[in-house]
């Protein structure tokens, strides 16, 4: 398949990066700085021209999504708009602009996270971001069929714990490698609409 | 106990007024037209200016919150930004600036909606919104202890049916009344970061 692979510098873009191209899929990478395209996919105009440049795929995955974490006492509102603008709306963009792009039983996979159902302190504005695109993906999926659309929903991962750990203190991580792998679940199984818990 | 209710002048706030102040509570009305107050909860500013006219309350019930009904296909990015500044950071705002003006055990309650879960066409971005706002309030729960925050989180209004009905078919519609009990629950209770399904 051809797949468009948004965030693709990351940690986690580039652990779904590897496997995709180890199962000889396609991979056009995207990213703010890096990848073969850069675009900063927050910017909507900046998604739809990322979609002109790319043309027809079978796949978008995101990688990408970037949100404050601070005590609940010292979020602002800006906080939380940035949350939205940066996990959120970035991603309901990808859906809105690819669905022209997107080949007819395709599929988008979206990045939420753990946040979204057990929450940590710091994190209330990725818990609110998570918890949008989650149930953004349940709807988006009844409306957009034949095309599919699910989330992977990852905990910390095990390669991440030197950095975000203490923020998860007795949770459980997991390798990146099974996080990859439900990116392939997603786009080479037939599912939609659902959250996956690697 | 003092309870301020926003939105407390639609279909939905008029219910819960109705039942607290049956319970004997003090209840300050606010609405953007109509109820004792008059502010714009959707205006950070104007939720300060809200919390310094209204002082100290036990509880803040919120029922108010308006997100676009659209095709999935005919959602702007303009529409989810709506319904996120209408019903997320509207509510955000209420618990962010109400910190200080809650009660040590006092309360607050949002308002979500079935499609957080379940989801019914053109309900795009209201998924996304309750989506939002449900694990907000799971994560704001352990960082505000011992002030408390649930969402009340309800299908469609037996009240309702003859305006949405059609939006949800098969869906067993429940009454307002049933609705306003959720939020009895969550503001004399003594539970916390939950999502109450009326």
């Amino acid at each position: 398949m051809r797949i468009l692979l948004v965030g693709a510098t990351g940690l986690l873009g580039t652990a779904v990066h590897r496997e995709l191209t180890e199962r000889k899929h396609d991979v056009v990478t995207v990213a703010r700085t890096g990848g073969d395209l850069r675009y900063d996919v927050t910017d909507p105009v900046q998604v739809a021209d990322l979609y002109a440049a790319v043309g027809q795929v079978d796949a978008v995955a995101s990688a990408a999504g970037a949100v404050p974490f601070k005590p609940l006492a010292d979020l602002t509102a800006a906080d939380y708009q940035a949350a939205v603008t940066g996990k959120v709306l970035s991603q309901v963009s990808l859906v809105r602009e690819g669905l022209r792009h997107v080949s007819a039983q395709g599929s988008f996979t979206l990045i939420t996270g753990v946040l979204s159902r057990e929450p940590v302190v710091t994190g209330a504005a990725a818990s609110l971001a998570n918890g949008a695109v989650e149930s953004f993906v349940r709807a988006a999926a009844i409306e957009i069929a034949p095309q599919r659309i699910n989330a992977v929903s990852p905990t910390v991962f095990t390669e991440a714990l030197d950095h975000y750990g203490d923020y998860f203190p007795g949770m459980k991580p997991v390798p990146l490698a099974d996080v990859a792998q439900a990116y392939v679940r997603s786009i080479e199984g037939r599912q939609t609409g659902q959250v996956y818990v690697p």
